[in-house]
């Protein structure tokens, strides 16, 4: 039967160009982002799936310079602590990486969460009460998918306390920081990750992943 | 200056196509999935981005009709649960929904998260410790919008305690299962989703989730 959904070779080859040369962008241009392709990444976010339709995500685009240094701040207070989780080589390996571009970025874009739209019985949470977490963390990754079309960069600070986020950006009680990105236009997507070219950690294959009907079973009889 | 990285319109036009016509499959056609078009949409799944490069996934592949009964059952006493927890007509709103397409899709795919997977200290982990979990998700909407391009239907059952889940697959305990999927060929990729056009909760606009610098503050002055 022919399927009519496929879409052509190379409206394909275009989907997995996204999704393979997408990077963590550290280092950043400083020209602005034009409102119309801020707003197309935007809406690539907001069309993500979300649990029951709760469509629980806020965006929060953040520009402004003193809020800027109050987050670099706080990554610096963190990546201090985390340097010392790691021990010798690791440590001085750790205190070299480039990890944020807060600063020199165009813009910032926290995506949250809000626990409570829409009330507390939310269909597809019933049972499973992260799904609006996990559903606020795939409109992060249209809009990172979406942004690398663009030609623009994005990368995911993660090394910062939640609620230190919490508190410079006003957020809610109810309302909980996903992802603190760092947007802008950049002259390095390489060609693969920066921590496997490192040799961070290795890469595992796909075929070492896989596991067919139940854990640890590599035997595939499909 | 121009922007090298940006890909040609025709390419952007196919990525948002993937992102805008993605949708929560739940009906299927039963002819199986090619095995060069499973392990390419697993590959978008393992390019997803993941803390540290941590990689925290696995696939497990389930076609056995015994496994898939047993996924099911558990499906069914959720969701007769979840049914009581909606009120009068909501209630039987819900109980008409079609949620799943566990037995009869082409086969179902469990994405899981190991979350002791290269040791305890992971960087971007440090302060945010369910940053392993949002890498899985990410690979997930990998997954989803390759599928959306190959023309393969993905639907994503929440509606399952996690422990049967657990059980059922025999996942290690420091595996937590993040997405159980039901992936296969299918004649409905509806214009928008299907809670949207049952009214089942209000589109929000993308303008009224967009704040500036502070959580609440609408004005724009970028």
């Amino acid at each position: 039967m022919t399927n009519n959904h496929a879409f052509s070779d190379a409206e394909k080859q275009a989907v997995y160009r996204a999704i393979f040369q997408r990077r963590d962008v550290r280092r950043f241009r400083s020209e602005p982002i034009a409102d119309e392709v801020l707003q197309r990444i935007l809406q690539a976010a907001a069309h993500a799936p979300s649990v029951g339709y709760m469509q629980p995500w806020n965006f929060l685009i953040i520009s402004d310079g003193q809020i800027r240094k109050k987050i670099h701040d706080a990554f610096l207070v963190a990546n201090a602590e985390a340097k010392e989780m790691f021990e010798d080589e690791r440590r001085d390996a750790y205190a070299a990486l480039k990890l944020e571009g807060i600063t020199e970025s165009a813009l910032n874009i926290c995506i949250t969460c809000d626990r409570s739209r829409f009330g507390k019985v939310i269909l597809g949470r019933t049972h499973q009460s992260d799904m609006d977490l996990y559903s606020s963390v795939c409109a992060v990754q249209n809009l990172w998918l979406a942004a690398r079309a663009e030609g623009v960069g994005v990368g995911w600070v993660s090394i910062i306390k939640p609620e230190d986020l919490q508190e410079i950006l006003h957020l809610p009680e109810n309302v909980v920081p996903i992802a603190y990105l760092c947007v802008g236009y950049t002259d390095s997507f390489a060609g693969e990750p920066e921590l496997k070219t490192y040799g961070w950690l290795p890469e595992i294959l796909l075929s070492e992943l896989i596991f067919y009907d139940s854990w640890g079973n590599t035997k595939n009889e499909r």
